[in-house]
């Protein structure tokens, strides 16, 4: 009999931010296929008999062959991807893939980093008078930096680090003022978290010395971090 | 001694959406103070003793006066969100109030509808050669027909449904094609959950018996829907 596939959300780090659904199906599974940035406690968390596999070497097609493979040996899989699964997570590309190939699948969103990181950093990417709209990009696909200066709100770029001096030249090149608050979260949510705060002209210096994964936000937003950073302890 | 405030995210209304953190904080407080579109499940998750107070009646100045004074009177509070609490949810107000008044707090992170309703539905609001941007508007807010339409990606309106023909409307008079994929979602994740999809010149008629809340979606990833819909059971 053919096994099931649970498309997981692992949330922004902190493995307390799975929801309590994911977590269920995940304790049942028969295999877990997980990446890279998943934390190990939510990995351990597979029956100790299940099948784990790291993502990490293989391309998404694999990925994709790999699901439909494992649960037509009958297993239930989980696969436990990071942040929400279609939200910059590519699962809808692997929920095609089990539709085509006739395997049975579900579902289970996930805490995405969009706010959850801004939030662990003291960051609401909307606040009443300063942001009512919230752009969200992504710092490997094409960025359109004259539409972007434009629009109002908060901007985040998931994995924007590599490209954090391009996009904030691009920005005050169509008219964003240099003085933008903007701000890069590295490691969001875990103990490791990095947080850098400064004008739109100075952040790609400041954020110099990050690693990725990190996220970047830009707008009024930001400044109320000073205020709401530090006393958040963002389930800790 | 003072208490402590935790602002909870309980997810787009499915309540095994709620994260095992914001589950377990719930499980222990004294008192919470919940949305009325939060799930009784999840209310009756908090301690039989427990203060129970719905936030209906109240506007947000008084909600934030009343996490003060629970506090004070030295029970852990937790204030349940719909969603995420800092994505539309006011949670910021509420933080800035608790900062000034020097309670201590916590954001346990939710949720959003953002994906997670879309994804009920069968749309996938990022999808590889579809769309790599998602815009994110309140229908209550100010919108900005003109920026909108030119704006790549996905559209995702919160509480869009009573400005649903404005917005579509809007969206067509500065150049989005008439027959540009739209969806509107209504109680996404909850068994009564129902969706429309329909080019945008027709959706505000498709749309026209739902009630709220609902979310709108627009953009080509809405097309994927016919595909992921029926096949996906999100949650349940």
């Amino acid at each position: 009999m053919t096994g099931r596939v649970w498309l997981v959300g692992a949330g922004p780090g902190d493995p307390g931010l799975i929801t309590v659904r994911g977590l269920e199906v995940l304790r049942e599974c028969g295999a877990v296929v997980y990446d890279r940035l998943v934390a190990s406690e939510l990995v351990a968390e597979a029956p100790v008999g299940a099948l784990r596999v790291g993502r990490e070497p293989l391309e998404q097609e694999e990925i994709n062959r790999l699901l439909v493979r494992l649960a037509r040996r009958g297993l239930d899989v989980v696969r436990l991807k990071g942040g929400d699964p279609f939200l910059f997570g590519r699962g809808s590309e692997e929920a095609l893939a089990l539709v085509e190939a006739g395997v049975p699948f579900e579902v289970v969103p996930g805490v995405s980093s969009l706010a959850a990181v801004p939030a662990a950093a003291g960051i609401p990417v909307t606040h009443r008078g300063l942001s009512s709209q919230v752009t969200i990009v992504n710092g490997h696909g094409p960025l359109d930096f004259k539409a972007l200066a434009a629009t109002p709100g908060t901007l985040v770029a998931f994995m924007g680090l590599g490209r954090l001096t391009e996009l904030a030249e691009g920005l005050i090149e169509h008219g964003r003022p240099v003085s933008t608050p903007a701000a890069v979260i590295a490691s969001g949510t875990l103990p490791e978290q990095r947080v850098v705060v400064a004008p739109l002209d100075q952040i790609a210096d400041a954020a110099g010395e990050l690693d990725p994964p990190a996220l970047v936000v830009v707008g009024d937003v930001v400044s109320l971090a000073e205020t709401l950073r530090g006393v958040l302890a963002v389930a800790a």
